[in-house]
């Protein structure tokens, strides 16, 4: 029996992506060779490379100027790399501090300069996204995290203005319709909506790069990357297939259009559930909740050793909440099938039913 | 019809490690979910990680107060890495130049410091190792490249230092039977004997760590990655999974000094036909040649089309020399059959009877 997925990351991915993985890593394409013993400089790879490239470009509908880089170390090099390539010597950045790991991203930008911490929810466990902050004029960038998945809270308006906009978007892209040409750079690790752990995607606004006056290591050089089409070095050949196999699958579904309405249309019906439903409460202010991490309590703590055994009789896996909000999460992403929403919400009713 | 493939790196790989891979990514030990759709953090990876962890140990027999690490971005983060990790604020550091890569090593490690490079053979294309340099006294360590892939040189006898001692390993770590506790750090991209690419091993010395007086970003820090058991941020799990059962069939093979009999076996077929053949020449220097990396040029480059055609027929895949050294080179790591070999040596004697 397949089991109900909802890890928050590395998470669910479509199935016949996983079925043609295994296919490529005993032979790929049909040359009597599997693609992790290829070379990265064969022309069956670089055809995976500008296949996925060129796939993003289209299912975000990029205009020209940007450049798609697979890199490697996570968004958490990424935090590192963003300042090293947008902060000016002697500048200064903006960020939101929406989370985890906004807050790591404000950590490692420290090393390089001035970091403007706008605004912040720590406050409340970080359970809303902030709304009124002032961006101060002489700001470099303004960077922020488009979904925070620990607390299951997601930006819906992104902040206007004159400086670069940098986004995180590591759990939530591809997953709904936002005009991606508003962000001079964007990222993401792979391991939600894209694919396998292993890559990095890197989308960034080339003409904002080499004005920072600073000497960046070659491997924290977006410039560096861009010149050699991702194959500065050896890349993560089977993170970057997969997700190239992944873009495809989005693509044949028709587009983020299409998965921005079924995203939807999951989120309600789980949603809908733990607002009805006496023995549950969401954690996420209203108007911020994510379509893609469902954050939820138990009313009553009591409940716990009930509920855990009805899910895990269900064939639920992955929902125990991050330690740091308790509780349940429930990380739907676009390869999350209604059907496995719908097991959860049956769950849920059988909770209710068994103490009444 | 399999192919003989003698990629450079990516590389082959053993069958049973690919069928076995490809399992996983359909349904992984039974659990009826794929390697790469669950958390890094549960059970069954930590497992991975830590069995793979164990038989590195175990494979390169080091003694207590080593950590061993699984990092993304390849040897050429490491080179960055190194310097930040172990050469002091005003302080200096060794390196030797004996090829690309360690060229490479050398350019990012002089963003940090002093870089003293001792000796080079880049005077003949790094066709030889260096053996008579002084090492400064006051150097904070010594970087060497155990083998240059381009141009299948190889070093037999590493310097001798009070200084810590760095080895880039990436392409013939686990070939050879090396007391691996004479360095402080190796560190290794996995794409030639350890697995596919996407992850980096890195073998330190505890105690060499945290001396610097720099503010390392937390990326760049091994202490950061030893005290996360290499999960700072989600690690590359399919590129690791693959290592550890590439480990595991090292080890079933009776581990190193039974490999480094096999490769001494199969590089001494090679080598010896390169040398009787008068249509080919090898590129190395005797005493240097590596027993992964087998360089050679034809005699007369009248007789390309006619090798080309005859490899090409036989079903050899990736000797084409790197274009710095033009020609052949054929790399034979350890998961290349010794049949592989023979079909190449053949195909040499068979250019050879062509033209006699």
């Amino acid at each position: 029996m397949k089991k109900h997925n909802f890890s928050a990351g590395p998470c669910i991915l479509p199935q016949e992506v996983l079925k043609k993985a295994a296919d490529a890593v005993l032979n790929f394409n049909g040359i009597d060779l599997s693609l992790i013993e290829i070379s990265h400089r064969s022309k069956e790879f670089v055809n995976v490379m500008e296949n996925a490239r060129g796939l993003v470009k289209e299912l975000l509908s990029l205009p020209d100027g940007y450049s798609v880089l697979f890199l490697q170390g996570g968004a958490s090099l990424e935090f590192l790399m963003t300042a090293y390539n947008l902060l000016k010597i002697d500048g200064k950045a903006a960020y939101l501090d929406t989370g985890a790991w906004a807050a790591k991203s404000i950590k490692e930008a420290k090393l390089l300069g001035e970091i403007d911490v706008i605004a912040s929810s720590k406050d409340k466990t970080y359970n809303y996204i902030p709304k009124n902050y002032t961006i101060p004029a002489d700001a470099n960038y303004v960077h922020c995290t488009s979904n925070n998945t620990i607390y299951g809270t997601q930006i819906k308006e992104f902040p206007k203005t004159n400086s670069l906009l940098v986004c995180d978007m590591s759990s939530d892209i591809f997953s709904r319709q936002i005009d991606f040409a508003q962000f001079d750079l964007i990222y993401a690790g792979a391991q939600k909506n894209m694919g396998p752990a292993g890559t990095t995607l890197v989308i960034v606004k080339d003409e904002i790069l080499g004005k920072t006056g600073r000497t960046i290591p070659s491997m924290l050089d977006y410039q560096v990357h861009i010149s050699k089409d991702s194959m500065f070095n050896t890349p993560p050949v089977f993170p970057i297939y997969v997700s190239m196999l992944t873009l495809e699958w989005m693509k044949e579904l028709g587009g983020i259009a299409a998965i921005e309405k079924m995203n939807e249309e999951k989120a309600a019906i789980l949603y809908a559930e733990i607002d009805r439903n006496p023995h549950f409460k969401g954690f996420a202010v209203k108007e911020d909740r994510s379509l893609m991490n469902v954050t939820f309590n138990l009313t009553n703590e009591d409940d716990k050793e009930a509920f855990d055994k009805l899910w895990n009789a269900a064939g639920i896996s992955g929902i125990k909440g991050h330690r740091s909000v308790g509780g349940y999460r429930a990380s739907i992403y676009n390869a999350m099938p209604i059907e496995s929403i719908k097991v959860l919400v049956e769950t849920m009713q059988k909770l209710e039913k068994q103490f009444s």
